[in-house]
């Protein structure tokens, strides 16, 4: 250990599918890392712990944890609850305290903090992605369900709960009579017809074997120009990043781009669409450096 | 003058179609209030100005302004522009500076706060009406136009520029081949589909004109129900306050609750409705009080 070393940070992003951890000095140089999957609240957190604390026999002590977790989750510092996992289809973690259950495995008192995973990201790349010189970063996730959070001068937007703009009500550009909704709550929301699933189910196999000449990607830059258009309402942040799984068709971003155009209709006032609507820098790391940021805000 | 008193406080709510300024040593007790058409931005601030010089001649020097505006609107404290007028359709005044005309006027020191007419009437509420011991205060207007705002933790939140609800794209409730959007922009728009003049196209008459048993106020209750679950995906307000000339119709509240709860789906964990979407107390007092309490946020 080099006594002049910034502090050791570590952070989790704490998926429905995956858990992935790291320690680092710097939120943007992991020093190392692992991933395994979500199974059993305890099977999981037992794993995390363990690695943590090798990763400090290693390294050195923890300065402090940040946790981006799938939700809904209670991320109010001040709520008694801080820190669990609410109402969820998850239903082993639903009233399941991870940040409880992290303390008591660690052993050590490290200052932790929680937030939603896709605020987390949305911190990563304010702080070394595409958000760098952005006041404020909206980020928004397009996978197996769909997330997005916003930061307001680098604070994250929290309201009663948080956002879950995976469930913002979207005009209705299918067909007539071949909506193919996967939302088992709403006919006509974001996630039940963007979503990974929601391509799957429409056009009868995985959106990584549609090829790029497709109309599925024509159909899916619209719903996601349409939830730009809602955010640009609701937020007017900055900048709007793309980023999960189905982003990863590189050439979406663009289709998006022109969909917003034509739906927006020149009324809006905003800087170009190729600044405006990107992908994130970080790629699929940003979940993680943004945990990694989060413990360095707690120092 | 009693010199115990509370310093005495201006506000101004700078509608698009009438100036109402006022000055009380508390927001919510108005000592003078005038209320004018707005004409050309020169005759209006100058009306403005007068009524304040002379209220001043009686009750004191003004210590601290409020201005709640339509927009678009700069009201980003750090812009050199801070208190213009942005692109609008009343043409003369896009461009103007309002805060700046009004300082010359004055001829006097005075701090001016400026937000939007939205933004101010959610202060106002929050403070004096039905967001009272609420921390995040959503605050929709359902008139000639569609606007909202929202507090989060009292503060307004603020993005780029200010949030424009009245362009969130809401799903297509109309009777196919009937619709009737009136924003110049965006077909399926909310306040091309649920202000007071898309319900008059819709109809043929006016809104004021429609009994309470007609068909028109459950479509409008719906599409203020898809508005109100986009903002609680987007912003996850306590409560969400909704006025406007619209929202003067008693019944429609009740319409909205009920076309939330069954859009919703039970997917939100939210207060009983009739605690979360809620009238104003204040009634068409919102923005002025709210442009005092703005003001006093200034001492």
């Amino acid at each position: 250990m080099d006594a002049n070393q910034p502090p050791l940070l570590a952070g989790i992003e704490a998926g429905g599918t995956k858990y992935v951890c790291a320690v680092g000095h710097q939120p943007d140089e992991l020093l190392r890392e692992t991933r395994f999957p979500t199974t059993s609240p305890e099977e999981t957190i037992d794993q995390a712990v363990g690695f943590f604390r090798q990763a400090a026999a290693e390294f050195g002590p923890l300065r402090a944890m940040g946790v981006g977790t799938f939700g809904p989750a209670d991320i109010n510092p001040r709520s008694p609850g801080y820190g669990g996992i609410l109402n969820t289809p998850k239903e082993a973690w639903a009233g399941f305290n991870v940040v409880n259950a992290l303390r008591d495995g660690l052993g050590e008192p490290v200052p932790i903090a929680i937030d939603t995973d896709v605020n987390a990201a949305a911190i990563g790349e304010a702080e070394f992605g595409a958000g760098r010189n952005e006041r404020n970063v909206a980020y928004v996730t397009v996978g197996t369900g769909i997330g997005g959070g916003i930061l307001i001068d680098g604070q994250p937007l929290h309201g009663r709960l948080h956002t879950e703009i995976g469930h913002l009500l979207v005009p209705d550009f299918d067909q007539p009579g071949k909506a193919t909704g996967v939302c088992p709550f709403h006919d006509r929301c974001l996630e039940g017809r963007a979503s990974g699933p929601a391509i799957e189910k429409r056009w009868g196999k995985p959106a990584t074997e549609l090829p790029p000449d497709h109309p599925a990607w024509q159909l899916e830059a619209r719903y996601l120009a349409a939830a730009a258009i809602d955010l640009t309402a609701a937020w007017s942040p900055d900048i709007i990043i793309l980023g999960g799984g189905v982003m990863q068709q590189e050439h979406l971003i663009d289709l998006v781009r022109g969909e917003f155009h034509a739906l927006a209709g020149d009324y809006w006032t905003l800087p170009p669409l190729d600044t405006y609507l990107v992908t994130p820098w970080l790629g699929q790391n940003a979940g993680i450096v943004g945990a990694l940021a989060m413990a360095r805000r707690l120092l």
